[in-house]
Parts: C-alpha cells; sequence; structure tokens
C-alpha cells in the first residue's frame, strides 16, 4: 500500500510525458507571441501567503490545503492555487519597479488541494496560468482572455464556451452586497450552515452554493449587473467590444461571481461543452484582482490572471477525440552482433551518431539479431545499421533504411556524415 | 517576514527563467537523442518510499525530510531526491514489463532538503536526473555518464573533473566491508560518534565522513578495488574502456562511495573545476544499485541513474563566464495614439498578428508617443508599427524597421502577410 503513489496523485508515464511536453511548448510559443515570460515561485510559502492572498473564509483555506510545520517549527502550505504565490513573489522582489509595466507573467505549476479525489480532480494537480500586474486597461482583460482561448484553439479544441461577468467596482460591489443581504435575510433559516455564515461574511459567494442552488430565493436574487456604476459598466462594455473585434464569442452571466473581496471587474470562465466531458466542465477560470497586491503589502497595483487546468485540458482533448501531432519515431538503430570487438565499435558509434545530433539508440540485453531488429521496429526506427565481425574487418556498415526497404553499404568512417545528410539534411543539431 | 519566500527558497524571476528554459530544452534535445523518455512522479510520497528507497540510516532520512502528516493521518514525506521516486513508480506501474527494455527515463524535478542554506544549496533544488532499469550491461553505464558528460559539454562547461570507482558486487563489498571493519575497529574511540555507529551498519560510509576526514586510519583504509572479484573487476574494466572510446576523460578515486547497501559496480561524480567555483565542486552524481527495485518490492532488476542539480549548473556556467545564448528580443510593437478608435484598431491587430504567429506587444499604460517609443526600445523591438487617428483614416500604418531604420507605409489590410513575410519568411508558425 504504502508503496504506491498517495492516493490523488498520478505518475505521467513517457507516453503521456509526451503529450504534455507538446502541449508545454505550444503554451510558451502562444506566451512568446503574447509576450509573456515565466515565473517560478517554490512549491511551499508561508501559510499566512494563502491565508491573506486566497482568503480565510474560502474552502481552499479552511479545508484543502496541506498545512505542515518545517523542521524549524513555521508553518508551510503546499500551493493551493498560482496567483498568490506570484503576487508574492512581484511584491518581494519589488516587481513593481521595474520600467516595464505592465508584468506579464505565466507559470506552470503543480497545486494541492485535500479535497476527495475524482475524475478530473486531482490532490496534486497542474496549471498553466498568467498574471498581468500592474495595468487597468481593458484590453488587458481581452489579452488575457486571448492568450487563454488561443491556447485552446491552437491546441485544437472547438467545443469551447467562455462566460463572462464584471463584478464592478467596490462601489458597485458594495450596493449589490447590501442588495443580496436584504434579498436573503428573510431566507437566512432556510440556507445551508455555510450560507448562514457567508451572508454575513460575504454574501456573494452565496450564489455560488452548490447546496442552495435550487432555492427559489437564488433564480431572483439581485445581479451585480444592476449595481455597476457609470465607470465600472464602461470599463465591461470595453472589455466585451475587445473580445467583439478579435471574434471571441462569450456568453455575459451575471451569476457568475469570485468570491474574494479584492475581485472585481471581469470574471471570466471557460467550460468545454464536448459530449461525454464529465460533471466538472470548468477549464479555465479567472478574473481582475486590484486589491491583491495591496492586501499582500505592495502597492496599489490593478491585476488580472486565469489558471488553466492541465489534466483538464488533456481530458477535453480527450472527449473531442484530438490526436497531438507526437513524434514517436527514432532516427536510428543500431543491431550489433559478434564479439567484444563489436560492441566497442557499436558502444563508439551511439555516441558519434548522438553527439552529431542524431537520436540512436541500441540493444543492451544481449538480444539475438531477430530480437535486436524486433526492438528497431518496436521503436519505429527510420534507419536500422548493422554491424558484425565481418563488417568491422571490411570497415563498412549495413544502412537499411526501413520505409523503402534500401539497403546499402556505407564505410565506416563516412557513416556519421551520410546520417547527418539524410535526417538533418547536413545541418547538424543546434 | 512571513510575506517572504521560505528561507532556503528563491523565486526564478523572468531574467533568470529564460536561461532555466534553454538549458532544459537543451537537455530535453539530448535526452531524446539518447532516446531517453520523461516520467513525473508525485511532488510527494509516502514516507515509507524514502526510508526504504534512499535508506533509513542515511542522513537526509534522518535528518533533512519535509515529512508530515496528510489530513487522513498518512505520513507524507516531499521528494529529497529522484530515484527512490522513480523506481516505486516503475514497480508501481509495472514498466518492467514492457517490451522495450532497459526502460531509459529522465525527470526534471524539484527537491526539498531541510539543510543550513548556503551558496549551492537550497532547501527547494532542482534537479535533471535519469535512471536506466532492466539492462546490467557496462555499456548502459559509459551510457548515463556520457550524457552528463554531453549535457555539461553541449551547454559550453570546459572545467569538469569525472570521477569514477567501482563498489563491486555483493560478494565484492562484503569482503571489503569486514576489511573496513578489521581497520577502523582498532581506532573507534577516535572516530565521530555517527561514525561509530556507521561501523557496524554501513562501514563504507565512514569514508565519506566529513568530521574523521583527515584520521590517519583514512588514507591506510583498505580500497575496495583490492577486493572486486574477477567478474566486478571484468565490469568495471569494460565501463573504462568504453569511456576512453567515446573520448571522456575519468579519473578512478577508490574512496568514491556510495552509502547505500543496494548500490553497486559503478559510482561516479562530475565537479567543476571552474575557479572561484565554491566549496561545493560536485555538480553531478550518480550510480548503479542493482538492489533497489527488489527493494521497493519489484522483481530483480539492474538499474543505473544520476541526479545533477540545476542551480549548480546555473552557477558553473556563471563561474566560467558562459552567456547562454537567448533571444531578449520581441518581433514587433505598436505604437497607438489617439481616441478610442484607434485603441480598438491596435487591440484588434495585436490579437490577429499573434494568432499568425508574430510576437507582438503595446502599450497598456496610457503612456503619450515619447513613452511608447521608449518602451519599444526597452523591449528591442525589431519593428515598430505606429497607428493614428489619420493612420486609420487613411486605412496604413507605418512601419519602422528599427535596425535599418527605415520607415514604410502599409495598408492596414497587408500589414498581417507583410510582417509575416519579413519575420516568419511567410512559413508562420507551427
Amino acid at each position: 500500500m504504502s508503496m504506491k503513489a498517495p492516493r490523488g496523485t498520478v505518475d505521467i508515464l513517457p507516453k503521456d510525458a509526451a503529450k504534455w511536453q507538446y502541449a508545454e511548448n505550444k503554451i510558451k510559443d502562444i506566451c512568446n507571441r503574447f509576450h509573456f515570460k515565466e515565473i517560478r515561485t517554490p512549491l511551499f510559502e508561508h501559510t499566512e501567503v494563502f491565508q491573506r492572498g486566497v482568503g480565510d473564509s474560502t474552502d481552499i483555506v479552511q479545508k484543502e490545503m496541506y498545512t505542515f510545520d518545517d523542521r524549524g517549527g513555521r508553518s508551510l502550505t503546499l500551493r493551493p492555487e498560482g496567483t498568490a504565490s506570484v503576487a508574492r513573489a512581484f511584491v518581494e522582489n519589488k516587481l513593481f519597479g521595474e520600467p516595464n509595466q505592465p508584468v506579464k507573467l505565466y507559470y506552470f505549476a503543480q497545486m494541492f488541494r485535500y479535497e476527495r479525489p475524482q475524475k478530473g480532480r486531482m490532490r496534486q494537480l497542474n496549471q498553466f496560468g498568467v498574471e498581468v500586474l500592474g495595468s487597468a486597461d481593458p484590453a488587458v482583460d481581452a489579452e488575457v482572455i486571448d492568450l487563454a482561448m488561443t491556447t485552446y484553439k491552437e491546441l485544437g479544441l472547438k467545443s469551447l464556451k467562455l462566460v463572462i461577468n464584471s463584478l464592478g467596482d467596490k462601489e458597485s460591489r458594495s450596493n449589490h452586497r447590501k442588495a443580496l443581504v436584504n434579498h436573503f435575510e428573510p431566507h437566512k433559516e432556510e440556507l445551508c450552515d455555510d450560507c448562514q455564515n457567508r451572508l454575513s461574511q460575504n454574501p456573494l459567494r452565496v450564489l455560488d452554493c452548490k447546496t442552495d442552488r435550487d432555492h427559489p430565493a437564488m433564480k431572483t436574487a439581485p445581479s451585480i449587473l444592476e449595481f455597476l456604476n457609470e465607470e465600472s459598466k464602461l470599463y465591461f462594455e470595453k472589455v466585451q467590444e475587445y473580445l467583439s473585434l478579435m471574434e471571441i464569442d462569450f456568453i455575459v452571466d451575471p451569476t457568475l461571481v469570485r468570491g474574494l473581496d479584492y475581485y472585481n471587474h471581469t470574471a471570466f470562465e471557460i467550460m468545454s461543452e464536448a459530449d461525454g466531458f464529465g460533471a466538472i466542465t470548468t477549464l479555465a477560470g479567472g478574473g481582475r484582482y486590484n486589491g491583491l497586491i495591496e492586501e499582500l503589502g505592495g502597492p496599489d497595483t490593478p491585476g488580472i490572471g486565469f489558471g488553466m487546468g492541465f489534466e483538464r485540458l488533456l481530458m477535453a482533448l480527450e472527449a473531442e477525440n484530438i490526436a497531438l501531432p507526437l513524434n514517436d519515431s527514432l532516427d536510428c538503430f543500431i543491431v550489433a552482433m559478434g564479439s567484444d570487438k563489436v560492441s566497442k565499435e557499436a558502444t563508439k558509434l551511439v555516441h558519434q551518431l548522438r553527439v552529431n545530433g542524431i537520436q540512436v539508440d541500441k540493444d543492451y540485453q544481449d538480444r539475438k539479431m531477430k530480437g535486436q531488429f524486433k526492438a528497431a521496429n518496436r521503436f519505429d526506427s527510420k534507419y536500422v545499421l548493422v554491424l558484425g565481425e565481418e563488417e568491422i574487418d571490411r570497415k563498412i556498415i549495413n544502412v537499411k533504411e526501413m520505409e523503402s526497404g534500401e539497403q546499402i553499404e556505407i564505410p565506416l568512417e563516412n557513416i556519421v556524415e551520410t546520417l547527418k545528410q539524410k535526417l538533418l539534411g547536413g545541418k547538424g543539431h543546434e
């Protein structure tokens, strides 16, 4: 039992790792085009970073964090989400003082949440995310959403739904908050315990409750959109205009909320609409958080970002039957048969080909000729090189091109150059 | 204080992240040529995996692990090194049953060790490592060492020292062990407490002791090389022969030991000899461990691997003044001045260029014309596109090639194609 991976975690084996690498490379390329730069923060933070940066009243902080004391007695927590860590790093490293503002960052990071594992919900999960810190331009909101949508589209997803909402600025939220309390107060006793607490602490989160979602008061709850002041309304309109100019389809859903006090203006979620994707359809979620950096001790700095589940992304690709264009063949396999002299020559040749940019493998299992050819076939090798006592005496090697079946003898001293020509067009590796 | 990254951890900011990405891509390319495939294991394991896979008597397990109970009361430990996790994954996922043997794996992974932080020794550290499971061919030992050396060489390091040793097979080690006990027993009282314990538990590790390293009995201790039986001697000779054929320089050092019982045959370390590199010169270490897989509940399976510190690698590059060839320019910056109409057109254009493979950024700070040009210069932009009311009315855009200073007007409807020709040679992105 204890020799298995911990519950809610999985090994990513080579076959799947190739998919991860492909998607990560594609995403890095997109981030580069959007001029975002990578940041990497530690796996754990002082627990307070998440208490303040995610919010003490959230389920994540209250129920789901991996928190422990280190050997020096400090409380540390494995990162449950990405934004708080990046915001902490932004403040600590004084990135607000950099000449290039806003600071446009992306990350790939493992997250840890102690939840009941189920399909699409792991205890160790992986996210790609971005944060833009230092600009309150609605064009940034559109850019961030564009980046998320471009990622999904370029990986091949088609059945996507983008939902956006505005939570408004402080004033708008405060007025909405009062209206929510007035609306739910008469039904307080009918709501779940969590919601009774939420009503005083953070009434917006009542709208997010899974237990009470069918309560009749939910449907008639006042919408934030009725409470947006002029500035907030204008901001939201601009975001929508920009998205339309980019030909990005979206739906406005006033019930889409983000629970934390410092979230404001734009909130968005991207869902998969693929058949059979499962109950949890959210692929990515994000929004603006103009109060967060100040909450963590930095100067007043606007920010926006999203987090995108990597496991969910791969699930969505599967649900839409999208095969990533992975290259799983091998350039060259060396079949070597004979005495010590042959294995020495083969070992030397493997080295020479590799340092000259060619992908090559050989047998290390003492297999017979037939077994070695079988291995070459399993690896889908483009070329098979055959080396034996006789070849070495004649200073040649037998090269078989597997697709055409063509077989030629090449002088041993020319083999590296010949394969470089055939496989790399004489360019060599970078 | 608690809003800082935990002691012994650091943020990798964009400037440094670019170096990490470059080195990782180079390493992935090398692993591909050597036909190794990536594996990713969870950040934590059941504590027992490391107790058994690293060894209960090691400093790592006894003093340095981040161990904690999860909310279900299970003891988990953040990965302190890479081999035990990969070995556990090999067993759990029954990779020993795959047709392609040996299984050649590589990983990039964060490790966690609660040590006193100092230069080149962090509490969260990063390693690149490989493991080859399923072959006892000495050519594999040479291949694994070749891969490590190729990595350093292709990244540009020159001042390297490779040290190898053989710990022999079980019989050889057992005879050596007896000789060591006989040798040190008369001096037992003069050795440190740790070594007194080691003498009964694992006498080989006495040779590794930092406290007792100057004790006269150390110099005269019996060398493992005198105790290698015929088979072990032959094995070690083969490894050396193969390395020589690959023109890889090495030094045999009989005092190089690996403490654990299941380590055997080849052990190696790679050090930096760069001036001013610091006290800890080891860049990578590895060796054969033919007993580990069985120890973790799998079938008797030979294995060999190494771990390479990523922080140390970057330190060594710095010590040798090697600048990685990073591309830090920007393809294109859009300077937009004017009303709402202009920012709409700019936002749309940014989107269109990006989805057509071009890297582009614009101003999001409401900067004046001069400030926008300054930003373009800071980003080392190859092209600056200028867009204003007049340009939009005339349906053109001004394109300035920064290197030549050449400035031309392009019809707005042709700008994407024109820049694709100039920047991508008309290819588009992949």
